[in-house]
This record gives structure tokens, C-alpha cells and sequence, in this order.
């Protein structure tokens, strides 16, 4: 499992595509399956008994000396979102496997060791994000069941086309079974590679809160409406977008952000006026003071701006969760392994949510993030350097080598 | 021709329509062809000689005592946007039509009347808007066939399909065929609605600059990229929203309006920054001077945006016409039956374009507008009095007669 062996895996995985330019391959999808069943061939040929739970999550296990004892686990997920990057998710997974089978070439360790594969990590199909860990962690959720993807597949359709099911508890895998879990992931974001630093110690993840904006206008000609007495619900939204990027920008000290990733106007026709945008906000930070703040001060904004413009606007929180902290211990062992393999590390938060953010509240959980290019993730051009790849396995190696001993 | 046949005609034209509110009857398709096989059938029983051009224009024939005399025309559009109401256009078709009747009615005048039915006059379906009545008059253009629709329908196709073809020259009738247009339209604005008056004699019609915006960005992880550094498109576009606004209310004492009624934010997932937006921008006025004169300043302030925000952005002019004065001697007949019939009467510019504007090139034109419910058109609200509609077309009736007689 050399470097050859895990470029051409990434490679080979970024196949399983249904999109034009990078990956494309949703949760559950006919590529996602596929994706799977060749990485279950690898995981197999490495020696891991493999198993599929209710919900689509993929866990393969080394045995260790000492089987009682609780399991080290790693992992991350295969499916991405649309027209993403071949890293993101497939380099936790891929360097997972890389990592048990060099830990089983080193001679047996004590505890066992589990790669995990998160089903849906991404929320680009059906609206909800690492799915897979939070039926682990014993917070699925029935609402799922609800919702569809674009081309109006329901989820619980979705489910049963695979044989999977959303089994609310029998898909939970109990707190004592495990030691720890450690996730490498690319950093999607430009920090390393702007200060040209190989790992990111990931002392904290930010967790989004999601909201959902509706502005209501008056749809009217564009020639024949005078600008006195217009109520242009696109007037309203961009009042919104700069206000977003105005208040996250005060709050940048703190790591919030603030992002519009989303803006649909009615109908959408140059002669006329907009009546009605549909926005979609992010508002994440590491800071929960400084998130509640940043939250509080863009509703009173929108409620000024509704006001004033005479455009009712209707906000609702589709998501919102606290911050979380990563294991102290684990960052600990990572700093350590960095230092002996000689390799330049920085501590930081995760802008973006992970698998390991829900497996940290059941068991120790740490990050282990490399660079990529420009930050550029969620993206074709998403772009991780080989040696950034390899040095981040010899660190997991290391890490769960250490954790499993 | 009462009151009940004009209402009924106009419920009836309105169920020609694909779409799920209001009326959707676009250029060209199944339903406009329907709609005007229904129309001609009424307009048989009137008893008018009906051609149609190369181009899909309906023209309604009624001999008048000296067939060597030019031609009185009216007339409007079928054709409708995306979710319309059912008077914009359909009022000066089926009020034309009223009106030719009576004149038959009361005895033959000297001159031969007609009623045109334009083709394609919305925007909404390939982008350009007028074009039967462009075409009648000399200016028809190759380039439009290269258009496509939503759908990917190339505009060639869809005329083929019909058995109509773009012959620039062959489908022009020249001016010296006819003695003058009028055209009946609701204003599709506020003015008569707000001031209570019912006719308005329209002195010029204002025409749209159409502005095509494209920014560039660079998309990123919505949480891992920290502010600072963003190039977020769709912060550039809210700029630009909001200098469209500013501008335009600057010159709003001139007439002139401005309307960001496009916008496409792409990747357009809540957790990914825009990379890409583009925008529809329409800028009109009847003051040329004004509307130059915000122009620059629009681009002048795109510059500036494009700079600091570091989105490289290009603006392509779509189009760019001239208002158009339309003819005094008309508007003095009109303006003078609106005091004989004791009907209330406003002098004031058309915000949108009509085909008269096309007209107004090679004969006398002038248009007459009855208010709108709050101005609204181009929507499933848009609603006209009847007594306002009866009352636009006696003006109509009596103003062919004058001209016609």
C-alpha cells in the first residue's frame, strides 16, 4: 500500500461518477453502491471482516490480540457531493485502509481496529448531513424519512430500494465498544496551504446553523413600475447577502462565518420585478458566544430591512448545533507523532462539519487534516499534493498505532 | 360585441395555457397556435379577410369603400410570459376586434381597417421581445435564430415546426400601406390605478437597455474558508442589486427605472460560496440623457465592485434602443374623443415596450391605456375594470373611425 497503491485507489474511486466535471456520486445513488462494493473487494484482499449495518454504514474490522478490549477506529465516507473534488471524504477512507494494513504488516497490536465508511455524510441529496454517524451515535432522526432529493426520491424509498432502513436503534453501536476514533480529511480550507504546513490539528468543528429565508415582493413590470413604491424582493435579498457578509465579518476574530449559498428569485424574467426569494444562509464558527451574537444581530437586521423595504420575510432554522470539541489526548498523540516523523503541524478548527464531530460524543475523536489547494473543495479543481496525502497516512498510522498498541 | 362578448372572449383566450396559475402561452407554442385558431375563427365571423405572414403575423381584413386608401391598423399580441395575466396584450386583440365591428357596424368607412396579431412579442420564451411586428417593418434579424429556449428548442426549430420561417424581406409591408396604428393596452403600471383616471394617451414609449452581468468568483467551503480572502460572487452581485436600486432612484424624477430581475448563483448549495453569478439587468427611461447618463454610472460602479471584491466582471449589452415619441396628431384625436365621450384622460410615457414603439418607424402610431388593478401585469393578478376595458375601447372605436372614416 504504497503511494502508488493510494493514488490510483483515490483515482480508481473517482470513476464512480455520474457527473461531467469532478465527482458526482450522492448518497445512496447507483455510483455510491458501486463505489462500495469495489472498496469492500480492497478492504476484504487487506483482510478485514467486513459488515453492513442497517443504514448503509460500512465497518471492517482487524482483529486484534485482544478482542474484549475496544475497538480504535477510523474512517470517513465515499459519497460526495455534486460535481465535487476526489479527496474530500475518499482520503480518510482510502488512507484508513492504508494505515490498518501497514499497522497488520507491523505484527499484531492489542486492541482491534475498525475502518469505518459513513453512509451520507453529505447533504446534498436529501438535505441532511453525516447521516451515517448519527444513526451510530443514536441520533437518527424519522424526519429523514420525509425528505426527498431533487428529482423528488423520497429517503425511506431510497433506503428500501437498497435493503437499508433507518432501524433507530439497532443501527447504534455502544459508547464502551469503542477506544477512540481518528479522521483524516482534507482541509477545505486555504489555512495550510497558504502558511505551506503539512497537518492541521483539529482542536474544534464548527457546526453549522442552516437557515432557510423567504422574501415576499411584489412582482410588477420592470418598465412600467416606477422605483417609488417598488417592493423588489431582490432589493431585500441583497440588502440580506451584504448584511450576512458585513455582520460574519465583524465576528471573523471569533472564526464565525457567514455565507449565502443560495439565492432563487421569481419568476426570474428581466422584465420583472422579483416577487419572491428563496435564500439559503450558513452561519458556522467555533465560538458559540460569538455564533449566538452573529444569529441575533442578522435577525434584527432582516427584521429592519423586511420593515423598511415592505417586504414580509419569513426566516427558519433548518439546522443548528454547538460547536464541538475534540479529544485533548488524541490531539496530543498526533502533536507527538508529528514532532518524531518531523513534520510541521499547526492546531485549528474545522470550518466543516465531519463524522468525527458526532463520534465525539460517544467515544475520544480526533482530525487529522492535510492541505488542499487553495482551499478549494466541494469542487472538481479539489487538489491535494501526493506527499501531503502520504505524510498525513504515516501520521494516522502512527496515531492509531499508538492508540491501539 | 357588448360588454359580455369582450369578457367571455378574454376568459376564453385565457384557457389556452400550459401553466398552473394565470395564463403561460408562449411564443410559438402549442397553445399560442391554438389560442389563434381560435381567434381567426372569430375574427371570420366578423367577416375580415385573414392572411398570415411568413413570420406567424395574423392579419384581419376589413375593405373599406376606397381599397387604394392605406390601411387604419390596430392590434396587439397572443402571446403571453410565464404565469401572465390574461388582458396584457389579449385586450388590444379582442378590443380590436370589437372595435373594427362597430365601425362595420355603423356603415363602411373609406379606409380599409386591420387587425394584426404580432407574433412573439414577450421576451420571455427566446429572449427578444417584438419581433412580429420588428419583422413587419424591416427589422428582422438572422441572429435570432440562433436562440434557444428553456428547453434547448432553437428559435429555427420552432418556426420550422410551424412551417414559419425569419424571411427578413419578404414578410415587411411597406409604409406607404398604411395610414396609421393604434394600439389598446393595459399600462401595466400604477399610474392610472392610483391617480383614478382611465385613459391614458401614451406620448412615448420608453425601450430597455438590457444589461447580461457575469461574475466571477471562487467558490469554497462555506465553513473552512474564513472571510477574509473570499472572492464570493454573489456578494459582488448584491452590490450590484443595490447600485442598479440607487442609481435608478436617482433618476427616477426622468422617468427612468432599473431592475435586477435575473439572478443565477451557481453552485447554489447553502455550504459552498458562489463562485459564479450571473445577472439580467434592465435599465429604461423616455429621457435618453438619464438613461445614458445611469448607464455610465452602472458601469462605473461595476467597475468599482469587480475591483475591490477582486470578481473579475463582464457586462455585455443585449440590447439598446431609443424611446420613442409616438405621434401627436393621434394623441390629439384621442385626447379629444376622451372629452366627447366624458372619459378622464392622462398624457404619459409607456414604461414597457409594445409593438407600437416598432410601428412608430414607418407610420403614425399612438397607444391608449386603460389602468391595471395596483399596476400589476406580467403576473396571475394582473386584472383590468370592465368598465375600464369598455371604456378603452369606445376611445379605440371612435379614434379608427376618425382616422378611418
Amino acid at each position: 500500500m504504497n503511494t502508488e497503491w493510494v493514488i490510483s485507489t483515490l483515482d480508481k474511486l473517482a470513476e464512480f461518477n455520474s457527473g461531467k466535471q469532478g465527482v458526482t456520486r450522492l448518497a445512496y445513488s447507483k455510483e455510491d453502491v458501486e463505489a462500495k462494493e469495489y472498496f469492500i473487494s480492497l478492504m476484504k484482499d487487506v483482510g478485514l471482516d467486513v459488515r453492513i449495518d442497517d443504514f448503509g454504514n460500512i465497518i471492517g474490522r482487524l482483529a486484534g490480540k485482544d478482542n474484549t478490549l475496544p475497538v480504535v477506529a477510523t474512517g470517513s465516507h465515499l459519497d460526495t457531493v455534486p460535481e465535487g473534488g476526489k479527496y474530500d471524504g475518499m482520503l480518510g477512507v482510502v488512507g484508513g485502509l492504508a494505515a490498518i494494513k501497514k499497522i497488520k504488516d507491523k505484527g499484531e497490536v492489542r486492541h482491534p481496529l475498525e475502518l469505518i465508511i459513513f453512509a451520507n455524510e453529505e447533504s446534498s441529496r436529501f438535505g441532511y448531513a453525516t447521516m451515517g454517524s448519527k444513526v451510530i451515535i443514536g441520533k437518527g432522526n424519522k424526519n429523514w424519512l420525509k425528505a426527498t432529493d431533487k428529482d423528488g426520491i423520497n429517503f425511506a424509498e431510497a433506503l428500501e430500494k437498497l435493503n437499508f432502513k433507518l432501524d433507530i436503534k439497532k443501527s447504534i453501536i455502544p459508547p464502551e465498544k469503542f477506544k477512540g476514533f481518528v479522521e483524516l480529511h482534507i482541509e477545505q480550507g486555504p489555512v495550510l496551504d497558504r502558511e505551506d504546513i503539512t497537518i492541521g490539528i483539529v482542536e474544534t468543528i464548527a457546526a453549522p446553523t442552516r437557515l432557510k429565508v423567504n422574501i415576499e415582493g411584489q412582482a410588477g413590470h420592470s418598465g412600467a413600475t416606477p422605483m417609488v413604491g417598488r417592493r423588489d424582493a431582490l432589493v431585500s435579498a441583497a440588502m440580506i447577502v451584504l448584511a450576512v457578509q458585513e455582520i460574519a465579518t465583524e465576528h471573523a476574530d471569533y472564526g464565525t462565518v457567514g455565507t449565502v449559498g443560495v439565492l432563487n428569485v421569481s419568476p426570474g424574467a428581466t422584465n420583472v420585478i422579483p416577487g419572491f426569494v428563496e435564500m439559503g444562509i450558513d452561519i458556522r464558527g467555533v465560538n458559540q458566544e460569538s455564533i449566538i451574537e452573529a444569529l441575533q444581530e442578522l435577525k434584527d437586521a432582516i427584521s429592519t430591512i423586511a420593515e423598511t423595504q415592505d417586504t414580509p420575510i419569513l426566516m427558519s432554522v433548518l439546522a443548528s448545533d454547538k460547536p464541538v470539541a475534540l479529544n485533548k489526548d488524541i490531539q496530543a498523540i498526533i502533536e507527538k507523532t508529528c514532532e518524531k516523523l518531523n513534520v510541521t503541524y499547526k492546531r485549528m478548527p474545522s470550518g466543516a462539519g465531519h463524522d468525527a464531530m458526532n463520534m465525539a460524543s460517544i467515544t475520544p475523536s480526533a482530525m487529522i487534516f492535510i492541505p488542499c489547494k487553495e482551499g478549494i473543495s466541494h469542487n472538481p479543481e479539489e487538489f491535494a499534493e501526493t506527499d501531503d496525502i502520504m505524510q498525513g497516512i504515516d501520521v494516522l498510522t502512527d496515531v492509531l498505532y499508538q492508540m491501539a498498541k
